[in-house]
């Protein structure tokens, strides 16, 4: 059962601009920045009143978010819904035919326990689960 | 100032079976459906706990769902924040620089106020307020 859209997460060109973006547009505030060098990525999450969203520039062409852009350009990435018990979500997802990216949980940039389900079974949606 | 991201909205190529998968999968709940002949648009609106998805299906394939889908497949398609004051929110995008789609409010699907900006100045992404 999800609780509540935690966030979507947008691939950027250009991290630094489209937080200024962000911030002069919508009045967003960044509450988080975090760099992922395995994964080549470097994020900032930007606060929309009980919502976030998590800008995401590439690090290298070859990474994700690089491959991502470069085959769709920039724009949304995935959407990911705040859970309270993840392992159980896990299990409904799976149980609906869902295939999982994450079969178990693992640490996002947040701190928080993450998995991400594939976006095949999901109607090409990169979906996200959250725990909070 | 946005409030909180309201709903994203998602482009389907099968309405009924994505909302199934939607229940099934995270024990979505259908609350709201809508059609716009006039956009050629089937649209239901699934909560999940205090935040919501738009399933959308295209009626005819020349409706602007229906591009979309030929275009980029199923997938996400915009996100919507709620605001307060929509005509605040659209004086500070404009003041900002976003471009505007609607310049004035217009009744959404959902009898609400709702507004859309151009993806073309936000990063590719396709952005709704909605007022609440």
């Amino acid at each position: 059962m999800l609780s509540r859209i935690h966030h979507v997460g947008v691939a950027v060109a250009d991290l630094e601009e489209s937080i200024r973006l962000y911030e002069s547009a919508f009045g967003a505030e960044t509450v988080h920045r975090a760099v992922n060098e395995q994964e080549g990525l470097e994020a900032a999450f930007v606060r929309t009143g009980d919502g976030e969203v998590e800008l995401m520039g590439a690090l290298r062409e070859d990474s994700p978010v690089g491959k991502f852009l470069a085959k769709r350009g920039p724009g949304l990435h995935h959407v990911a819904f705040a859970v309270a018990d993840i392992e159980a979500a896990l299990a409904e997802a799976r149980a609906a035919g869902v295939e999982l990216i994450d079969a178990q949980p693992r640490l996002g940039m947040h701190g928080t326990r993450i998995a991400f389900l594939h976006p095949k079974s999901l109607g090409g949606v990169l979906t996200e689960l959250v725990e909070v």
